[in-house]
């Protein structure tokens, strides 16, 4: 696979499972049909439009490219006139999410790269894609962001990236280290929400 | 009137009248009058910044032409030192908004085919440039966001904006479709309001 | 000083002084350590990174200089491991956040004359850069917006950015006026904390 062509799958499947999961988690909410389409439209094209405005690399993708915006479009109505049985799929939800969060986070290192980021630089680009999308869907939402949720779930991004650069910086196969970089992302998401894993906190550390 | 007047003129008369419903919006929250000029200037001028930034043309049309600055400067000082007077236009404010909402969608549009868009990127512009002022207004003062609420909103920026993009596509004449879209956008919201039309959500239909 | 050792500068004591109070403004809601360094970083570098959007000067210098990154990620480890020490450094909160303000206001209108841009753009940009990061923050904990409370906050900004920007016009040299300019911010904040001074609503207005 060619590296454009891989962060075209990456950003495209990212895509549609982040506006699945955005538009699942919108629904409680009684939003009408174009609420969710907004929601899904945020969730899954925030993070790589802020990692474009933030590269220089405008138009965003997400506006060269109509697959990209019919991707939220279709999930969106998949959600909107199939609801119940979508709603089954609740327990998909966090799994969905944990997808779309290494495809971002992985393609966000990828293009940062592309772009001759310092590997600092590349892992925040790579984290901001990751996160970017849930925030914006948070905020609209009126929720606490989930990355501030006591959950691991920058870590995850962050570990998953820094292997993705690191493996550039030691010249390994890009196809390979992106592999990696995202199962470690999702396996480290996954574990974290079935065993309930947290980071630690300011107040529950004993004093220093 | 030319294409770039034609915009400028959209650009700056949806400016005041978005500054002008922002403040008003603002009025019952007891800002001070800086509060009170933040929240025009991100009323008015958010969507536009969101639009020049998502195609590159920065700076932003807002920091080229200081009476891009000045409109809501002006509008929020209005509101301030007349807010009695202002006060009684408050069935205005609906109508203020629709018109803003008409304007700035179809400069968006404007704006995007011709920086060479195609034809569902310049609409996916087009409205977030009608309702991105909004939504960061809503955001900053803590409400539910406008266009998720149950309302025909985005809808009707996404009608007009189409509009426009297939005037274009066909050749028609750039200021006739404009004007056609500003008009259908008015229409429909200012109707959706006064008949209280809403959009379906997924749970008030039946099941499938 | 040469000018652009003065922006770095400006630009990352700033940067520090931001993210130790945007982390200890977030110490109360018991996020991890990654939501700390979440916040730590969008408070400190969302200003000067939403400026360089703005200018067109992408990647943002955050994502140019390490040393950008590397700021808050210490911030927030320093809040999160002394927490018990630091805690007792809140009455200087207050106090950090103003020197924030008055370094990135300053450094804002600086980078914004060297890109050229009119007076009101210039001051303008000095102020979103001033400003916004503390807006991301409140956003994503939540909290009103300090710059929409009752305070003397924005127009402390506006004052000293004018101050620059003058000095500029009238070719004053630049790092006196950048001092001044600093001088002055910190001055109007402080002094408005200390005495609770509040600028007029429009509902504590007699009526016009």
């Amino acid at each position: 696979v060619s590296q454009s062509n891989l962060l075209l799958i990456f950003d495209l499947v990212g895509i549609f499972v982040f506006a699945l999961s955005g538009a699942l988690e919108a629904l409680p909410k009684a939003l009408d049909v174009f609420g969710l389409v907004v929601i899904a439209g945020a969730s899954s094209l925030g993070g790589g439009i802020v990692r474009d405005v933030l590269l220089g690399a405008t138009p965003p993708a997400a506006f060269n490219d109509y697959r990209y915006l019919l991707a939220p479009l279709i999930a969106a109505l998949v959600v909107f006139f199939l609801h119940d049985h979508v709603r089954r799929l609740a327990p998909l939800l966090t799994t969905l999410d944990a997808a779309g969060l290494a495809l971002f986070s992985v393609a966000g290192a990828e293009k940062a790269l592309r772009f001759n980021l310092g590997p600092l630089a590349a892992v925040g680009i790579a984290v901001i894609t990751g996160i970017g999308g849930g925030i914006i869907r948070d905020v609209l939402l009126r929720e606490v962001p989930r990355v501030l949720r006591k959950e691991i779930y920058a870590v995850a991004s962050l570990v998953g990236a820094s292997i993705v650069v690191a493996g550039d910086r030691m010249n390994f196969n890009r196809t390979v280290t992106a592999l990696i970089g995202a199962l470690i992302i999702f396996g480290i998401r996954m574990i974290a929400v079935l065993r309930k894993w947290n980071a630690p906190t300011a107040s529950t550390r004993p004093a220093s």
